[in-house]
């Protein structure tokens, strides 16, 4: 069952890691549209497609998010703003929506080599972030995928994070009954 | 920037979709343990990792968790039953987390693949499911990832959803302001 290219895709996917260390240098529109695009597969529940994407790359709304809790981006080159539409009877379904369009997101900025990291709007970030970007009232405004090439060395140099790994096999799947 | 390999990950992130069509043959356990370990390292806010995974061949069990919302748990080889810790605090937070480990988990799927597709415990589903399987009480219990085989005959003589596309770029991209 296992072949290369499973393998190849495996080793993809369990290496994603967070990246919060960037480059000023830009990032190509095309490679924008192209980590969007695979945003815009993501399933939903029901095909509910609950989530939608500001794409963030004026400087002044940049620092304005990482002023307000998602730190990352006052330095990102490209912040993608997740919003939902806010349905109140649904929100564990949307954030889980969420989740997955994200975990998409991150993964296909790392298919074009770039770093990327999730941060969050907090306090009164989420309603400073909707009056400055024009947001309706009712969408819920949240996450923040951070992106941009990836500073190595600043990146190697940021100081290990002893809480970074993840629990035993053991204590993470059970078999049959927990 | 874009790669041949970088289009590879990109063409593979895209292409996922639900397959709900599986043969009756089992999946390697070595296949099983390897898409579990791409969940165990799932990200999740402030590295709580609020997700674990009961893994289900039992045909009994799988039957249940297909009467009770789940249903193409009845017929799959395998299905990963997500539990989130349950903090009542940080519901929309365990969500989103769970939404990140099931993408995961469709895309290892897939990588080795197989197919995989999302399903949800309704109605008193989750307790009687929580009864069968010794779930502790405090663990939310709602999302079960079944798996199998790709019966492909039967997958593409499914009848086509109407509903199964997305919403245009437009609608779901914003450029600097909504």
């Amino acid at each position: 069952m296992t072949t290369d290219t499973s393998n190849d895709k495996v080793r993809f996917l369990r290496s994603l890691r967070a990246v919060r260390e960037y480059t000023p240098e830009p990032i190509d529109e095309d490679v924008i549209k192209d980590i969007v695009e695979v945003g815009r597969w993501a399933g939903s529940s029901s095909n509910s497609q609950p989530t939608e994407v500001v794409v963030v790359r004026d400087r002044a709304a940049l620092e304005l998010m990482g002023a307000n809790g998602a730190a990352p981006a006052a330095k990102c080159a490209v912040a993608l703003l997740i919003l939902t539409a806010g349905n109140a009877d649904r929100r564990e379904s949307e954030a889980f929506d969420n989740g997955r369009l994200v975990e998409r997101l991150l993964l296909a900025a790392k298919a074009h080599g770039l770093g990327a990291n999730i941060a969050t709007l907090k306090n009164d970030g989420p309603e400073i972030v909707r009056k400055a970007l024009g947001i309706p009232a009712e969408k819920k405004v949240w996450t923040v995928v951070t992106m941009g090439h990836i500073d190595r060395e600043a990146h190697k140099a940021r100081p290990a994070n002893p809480n970074a790994g993840r629990k035993d096999a053991s204590s993470f799947v059970h078999w049959e009954k927990y």
